[in-house]
């Protein structure tokens, strides 16, 4: 096998879709363009409007214009429009690359495009770049940095909460109803001033909150449970942040406080449990035992599940779900340096829902925390 | 050859990758999932974490449990993983669908995996629904509402810029120097606000504005240029606004004035031509011709390039660039109907660079303007 080194890399995409993409290049790219290496070598082609942006700010040995390029595969197929493929087969021939390995997720029409044209091309086996689930340590830094960026969106909400009346069953703030949708610009403003960006940020109360990927719309109220997810995307260096409190402003029923309990004690269990070579699967056997024990049941029905029914952790880096898993499923044991979120949840309709999260980085011993923000829930 | 509504389709990705997968399913999905069609019916296959929410909030007429299907899955291999292509296999051999039709960017080693199972499947010829070209009255009102908040952005650059004192030539808010980075939270905040997120924000002013896709960093300064490109999308729509407007804090010089001057002609030139059957490459001619006639000269350097060297336009919906084009080589006549920007450039390292952006749909006439901001420009 030849090493990660030495193989030929040829990627096509736009960063935001692709973190392989970002990883390699180390620059943002809004469109698709062509990345590849050569002999260790890495080349870029890219039109005049990034042309200049990319020679300055990228890893690249050599960026190509695009312009040029075309030109090229005019001259070497006149009857044919000069596409990413044709392009890709010009600049490729020139620079005798060899087997190209692509990642799994590439684009199927370029792929058969240019097998087409005689590119040799393989599709890679696993991870394109498997030395991104063990995180460096600067990589780790930017993952606290997300983190921080996290808190800062989970505070403005807590703050925000705080500042609520209870009025007739309602949460008042300003003479108006605080919603969800409010909670979520306070927290997605937080985070743009904090030098990231949120979406699909999660501030759901109630029924709404048993759903974990529902994100909450519409009037939140007192005296039940309000999860507050945040991931956001740090804008300088790609790397996401992932924190999840949840919050009662007013009073919590004693069905409300065994639910938080038993979700914060899983996650010391799980924290108490996460080092090098242990598996996802045990430490999310022992976050669920810990559930059940305290008489929590996870139940599966047309309608819906209730109880602990996702994984207790993903890995987190420059996707926000990325490998490791930690679920009933992944067996492979965490390697040290992998940095992974643990969040177990309860939702019970009609009680109320808790998910606590926070991010680890693996350890030989107790994993490094990589996330911070105070437990206290209770907003009365 | 099948007619679009009869065709069955199959999808897997997540929504922020795909906007095919958000077109089909009217959802937006943060992961990975299956989403098909067997005979105009449309399915999902989610896990417990979505599966409440997309029974709710979906266009499927069936959403189906990850975790049943998979069980199926590994009742039928039991010694493989029952992942996505075993999953699509299982399910569409009970509902006895015929050839899948996939995307363009569908990924390879799905699509290879799902052929060696035996499921049908063919990749598109072109984009999968080409009615996403043409915007019905609701989308074409979606485009508005994205425009509406990227005007939400400019006016807060506008604004903060007003606020701003010159001293030393620098530009000077609350007590400390004006940069790229605070005009960028001030506007994305404004974006936050009205209900959507920008990413890649433009705030360059300069030499680093005669790079079109440098974002901007650092200082800004009075007398130059600043050019402020702001393309957010709709939280609750996924569609985009995209706007560009040009300003100068202090005094534009006289080279400054012709070249805002020019870009301003050669926007209203193509404003002119564009309607239903005239192609892209048409009206960017006119673009250039409109440029080069006040004397704007194009070049290209192997340093870069300068003049207008950018189409003049793209088509803009649930993705920021789709089709169709308005440029140099974009020969189909314009579909009545599709929603283009206008943004006709010029960048001159050293004097200064300017841009300016609308948003319009193709009609048999004059086109509808769906992006509305002023274009003064000067800001004494």
């Amino acid at each position: 096998m030849p090493t990660t080194k030495k193989r030929d890399i040829l990627l096509y995409s736009d960063t935001p879709r692709s973190a392989d993409a970002l990883y390699f290049g180390g620059v943002e790219m809004a469109d698709p363009y062509l990345a590849f290496s050569v002999r260790g070598r890495k080349f870029a082609v890219v039109n005049a409007l990034e042309f200049g942006r990319l020679k300055r700010t990228s890893d690249f040995d050599s960026v190509l214009s695009l312009e040029a390029c075309m030109e090229k595969a005019r001259r070497a197929w006149p009857r044919h429009e000069a596409g990413a493929a044709r392009v890709l087969a010009v600049v490729s021939r020139e620079l005798k690359a060899g087997v190209f390995t692509v990642p799994r997720d590439f684009c199927v029409s370029l792929y058969r495009e240019l097998r087409d044209l005689g590119v040799r091309i393989q599709v890679s086996g696993g991870p394109l770049f498997p030395e991104r689930e063990v995180k460096t340590p600067s990589e780790a830094a930017a993952l606290r940095e997300g983190n921080r960026c996290s808190a800062a969106g989970i505070a403005a909400a807590e703050r925000l909460l705080r500042l609520c009346r209870i009025r007739a069953g309602r949460l008042v703030h300003r003479g108006s109803v605080m919603t969800s949708e409010r909670l979520k610009v306070a927290i997605e403003t937080a985070c743009i001033e904090a030098g990231s960006v949120s979406l699909f940020t999660i501030a759901a109360g109630g029924d709404q909150a048993c759903d974990p990927h529902e994100r909450g719309s519409g009037p939140l109220r007192p005296n039940e449970p309000i999860i507050v997810d945040v991931f956001p995307r740090v804008t300088v260096t790609g790397f996401y942040g992932d924190m999840t409190r949840t919050f009662v402003r007013g009073r919590a029923s004693d069905a409300q406080k065994a639910i938080v309990a038993a979700v914060r004690a899983a996650q010391k269990k799980a924290l108490a449990t996460i080092r090098a070579g242990v598996s996802g699967v045990e430490v999310h056997r022992r976050v669920s035992e810990t559930l059940a024990g305290r008489g929590f049941e996870t139940k599966h029905t047309p309608r819906g599940s209730i109880g602990f029914f996702h994984g207790t952790g993903h890995g987190v880096g420059l996707e926000i779900h990325e490998p490791p898993r930690i679920n009933a499923t992944y067996a492979v044991p965490l390697k040290k340096g992998a940095v992974v979120t643990v969040e177990p949840g309860l939702y019970y309709p009609g009680v109320g829902a808790c998910r606590i999260e926070d991010v680890v980085q693996v350890t030989d011993g107790a994993p490094r925390m990589l996330s911070r923000y105070p437990y206290a829930w209770e907003l009365r």
